[in-house]
């Protein structure tokens, strides 16, 4: 590679709002859609909420042209929505499908039957090796009560895990996706943290678009108003985040965001507003290389954040269990109302309420034990994920504590992030 | 690192065969594991079927003095089973749960509650990054009318993807585990195939242990001999798999199994037998280093394997379809069943049978949602290892096209592994 190395991404994100039958002009979105990604020509379109795949075959046939490579994140039961274009050869594909997210009874929310995934692509463009992930997080339906807060840090951590494990050997790392989350968030806070993952808008010095960056804007028609209510200016969910390890050094040329109105007509592809960002990827001469120990000072961070994390995620591990617990006492109860309704049934007298109500019973007790089963692997996968966490807390105190001179390995959401590593 | 550095690692590997209440003599046999593993002092102890986590708890309390590290791997309703025990202190520590996993009305054989995975340690040992992968697959009930055969095909192509994407940066990498694969069957000549693994017993020229390297013998009375019947030296399932990449070079030095009884009492350890292995990891001088271009007739093997399992995976597609769609016209049948109902009991005459037939019909309703939605995720499931699949394939078959001079990158089962990416 050469040492004047220098290469340009241009990408562009989107959470398409594609549900069947409930998005409104779907198929005249999918089509402009289609339209403006050939007009662009980006190097990547990474796409999420393209829940049919009826709509990825179509925009497949109508990209081709222009982006030869394509593959849709297939999980769960609807499938993950995910999918992507590219404009060049995608060398290998997988995916991640996260351990939780949501409950199955609440079925009007949906999100459990989506199988809400991280998908991985690795390409090599110029000698070049760039993993670029594609993700959308469980949904947030109240943000004053949030019943799924724990289920999304927990995701934001398996997808934070996933791209450290993954991403080992690659020279530059992207990431775009609908998290779900705000900037300041938990979540959010960890994912970056712990990656070293930078976030394009904050970066960029040649930002256009929606004010604060906003990717759900309340001058977008398909936005529910009221949801938007207490953010005059919108909500920032949907992100471009990036690094470069190994020698590389990776900037945000520019950020550019719809506005709650198509690029070129008046109405919006989507209710979510587009992330277009140009990335420079060259050589990291030795001024960008940032110092290689961190003090102290520098940790704490990571610390509190993984904290934090930790006792949410404990939260959510006590709350499961006494879920379980609840549909265990259930389930005694329902055996033994069975046990009561078979001794009615053939002493006589009350037998016909008795076979009445012994189907209820059952029904009663087969319930009860899909909650049991079900909050007991929650409890499992939250508690899996505390104990990555409090691994990691306990390194990231122990090099605290030997001081800046003899820490292991630890990425600290540095621009040479896992370069770290190599000690 | 100095040039005649040389690592020798001690690994033990066993299916504990512990489950609560079912498992023979349990807490006699955890108690002379802990006992063995003490007085042998191993690098790394790997054990699955450790179903209970008291079980775990106690052989960590036991172990501590000599495996400081230890870590239980938390997944599904029951937990996946797997657990190591560290002599070394543990870098890093992750985990992937299989996406398909048996059925959950198949309650007798129970794989679906356990949530069975893949655990992944990061180590570093005299400057040495290995990955030390432990798992546990599927079991395989009835070879002649084996139902989980796809399901096992699909585990172990993603326990494959799982060590091909995270080892990119690891010097070792280790798989021990309980495959449940025959050598010769699909599922292991794949794992192998794609991540260019080294089968220990394959490799070592100093065996001593049961005949054939089986580590479920007919010795062992524990083990259902009628279902050894047609192997009369019994089966090897439970495997030691090895490579080095990046300038290493690791061999088998010695390999001992169990033969059906305790090393040191009469009464074997578990109904499987234990692995013990050494291993022996150097500098790779340049008489080790095979070619990095492989012919045509290298890539073979690994092209009639992708095929064979990518059919094995598409008939599994058709066949979740095929229940898929059963279950939905079971669903038209119990809609249209429970609006007679409904109907009969309005009109009067025959009101008590009707409501008496109300309820199963709502339960036939539900079970037939039940078995729906999960036959579409078993088909995505497929579906995603199908599409991951056909493009190694066909990026393996342009590769067989190209000829060595002009190759993409693909692991192919050499001691160099991964190693063969940088270009």
């Amino acid at each position: 590679m050469k040492p004047n190395f220098s290469l340009r991404l241009r990408l562009f994100n989107l959470n398409c709002w594609g549900i069947p039958y409930l998005s409104k002009h779907r198929a005249d979105r999918m089509k402009r859609l289609g339209d403006f990604l050939n007009m662009e020509s980006f190097d990547l379109a990474l796409l999420e909420e393209v829940w049919s795949e009826q709509d990825f075959q179509y925009l497949r046939q109508k990209l081709s042209p222009t982006y030869p490579a394509a593959h849709y994140f297939r999980s769960g039961v609807i499938g993950s929505g995910l999918c992507i274009f590219s404009k060049h050869p995608i060398q290998e594909f997988t995916q991640h499908v996260y351990t939780l997210n949501g409950y199955p009874y609440m079925i009007h929310h949906g999100d459990w039957f989506c199988g809400k995934a991280v998908g991985l692509l690795v390409l090599r463009l110029g000698g070049l090796e760039l993993n670029a992930y594609v993700t959308h997080l469980h949904a947030e339906y109240s943000r004053q009560k949030d019943i799924y807060l724990t289920h999304r840090v927990a995701q934001a951590w398996e997808l934070a895990q996933f791209i450290h494990h993954t991403s080992k050997k690659a020279d530059v790392v992207l990431l775009c996706g609908d998290l779900n989350l705000h900037p300041k968030d938990l979540g959010c806070r960890l994912l970056k943290e712990w990656t070293g993952l930078h976030d394009a808008y904050l970066e960029t010095r040649d930002f256009k678009g929606s004010e604060e960056g906003c990717t759900m804007v309340p001058e977008n028609c398909y936005v529910n108003q009221r949801e938007l209510e207490p953010f005059p200016f919108g909500i920032r969910i949907d992100y471009v985040l990036y690094k470069a390890v190994s020698g590389f050094y990776i900037s945000c040329k520019t950020l550019r965001t719809t506005t709650g109105r198509d690029p070129h007509s008046g109405t919006p592809l989507s209710d979510h507003e587009a992330l277009m960002a140009t990335l420079c990827v060259r050589h990291s001469p030795p001024q960008h290389i940032p110092s290689p120990t961190h003090g102290p000072a520098e940790r704490s961070p990571l610390i509190s954040i993984l904290k934090e994390a930790w006792t949410e995620l404990d939260l959510g591990v006590a709350q499961a269990r006494w879920w379980a617990s609840f549909a265990g006492y259930v389930i005694g109860l329902g055996l033994l109302l069975l046990a009561l309704l078979c001794a009615l049934a053939a002493g006589g007298g009350v037998r016909e309420v008795a076979i009445l109500l012994w189907t209820p019973s059952v029904g009663l007790l087969l319930g009860a034990g899909a909650v049991y089963l079900f909050h007991m692997q929650e409890a499992k996968g939250l508690s899996r994920a505390r104990a990555e966490l409090q691994h990691v807390l306990g390194r990231a105190r122990e090099a605290q504590d030997l001081g800046p001179e003899s820490q292991p390995a630890l990425p600290l959401g540095q621009q040479e992030g896992d370069g770290t590593e190599e000690q």
